[in-house]
């Protein structure tokens, strides 16, 4: 059985919809940032970078929310949530996913975390202050560029579309107005109308 | 044919040392960063992001390279790159990957790009001084949790090791002495030792 390492309100929330999605059988374990569990001795057992989320396998752990998703997709095939047998297809899921994680959510990251790359607190304000124009501009590739509609790869429905989902809910924090980039916007809506989507967010809020 | 639009010097080079691993046959095409190439016209038509690097295919543009060397993996299946069989072990190359992607490649970022997330030269002055902290934490993860040896995920030389290599270029640069992690500096050393490789390297540098 899968076990999901958890924070309301993070990137966790991608996984935890695919784990919904693929009707895996599965459990969550609730961090809380609040007590900083993320740096605790069992926790960076599990983990040795202190970060949300990690996923537990009857193989190992794994983190980093691109390989999980991948993974509960390849472990899930009738889902057709990726398409493993078709190389460009499944390149063009995964470079959207690395695209989120490593440009999109990492600026979004220097709205509160700004201590990872910097040590003065007027640097901080200083990249707050950027992040409705950094986060915006990659919104405006994905409107623009990248959102294929009515999911982000087009018509089937992939692993792609949780992960657009969950950064989503923190354009209004970011400082954007989603309106500003409709497509984006609808998607978001459609998500949360889905039962997966509902049961995992109900959990992590309960 | 594939073909590769690369700067020297940038993560272009993981997928360059792939191609010629795999023993593909692929061009490449060389973007200018002193005269700002990757912003013109002509290439935000090939990428919107204006980033490097780009893998043009028959089937369309890829672009984020984990997506890319996945995908050079799994189109020269008989090089054995990665895993695609096995899900979990796929994912721990994917995990790594993508840590290189999100986590080490970002902090790295933070000492030539500045204002990608800030707007002040006193911000940027202070990223740049927490860039052997940053890095260097990241590098003491792959270190002490990560690298397996001789190869980043075991015995197996997989699309991690191009990775990794190519940001170890960057050691120096980034103000950390490679002897403080002498696995990843054993590995950069047994990497600059390929024929594949040097191949690239003197490619991109001729």
């Amino acid at each position: 059985m899968l076990k999901l390492y958890y924070t309301a309100g993070t990137c966790a929330l991608a996984s935890h919809i695919t784990l919904e999605e693929v009707g895996a059988d599965y459990s969550t374990v609730r961090i809380s940032f609040d007590a900083n569990q993320q740096n605790s001795p069992e926790y960076l057992a599990i983990n040795p970078k202190g970060r949300i989320p990690s996923l537990v396998t009857d193989r190992g752990i794994l983190t980093e929310t691109p390989a999980m998703l991948a993974y509960i997709a390849q472990c899930y095939p009738q889902a057709k949530l990726a398409p493993f047998d078709d190389a460009f297809a499944f390149a063009e899921v995964q470079s959207f996913n690395s695209f989120i994680c490593s440009s999109l959510h990492v600026a979004h990251a220097h709205r509160m975390r700004g201590h990872r790359w910097a040590y003065e607190e007027s640097s901080f304000r200083d990249m707050q202050r950027k992040v409705p124009e950094s986060v915006g501009s990659h919104y405006r590739l994905i409107e623009e560029h990248m959102f294929r509609g009515p999911w982000v790869m087009g018509d089937s429905y992939t692993i792609c579309d949780p992960y657009l989902f969950t950064l989503a809910q923190w354009m209004e924090g970011d400082g954007l107005d989603p309106s500003d980039f409709p497509k984006v916007k609808d998607h978001r809506q459609r998500m949360s109308e889905r039962a997966t989507v509902q049961r995992a967010i109900a959990e992590e809020t309960r």
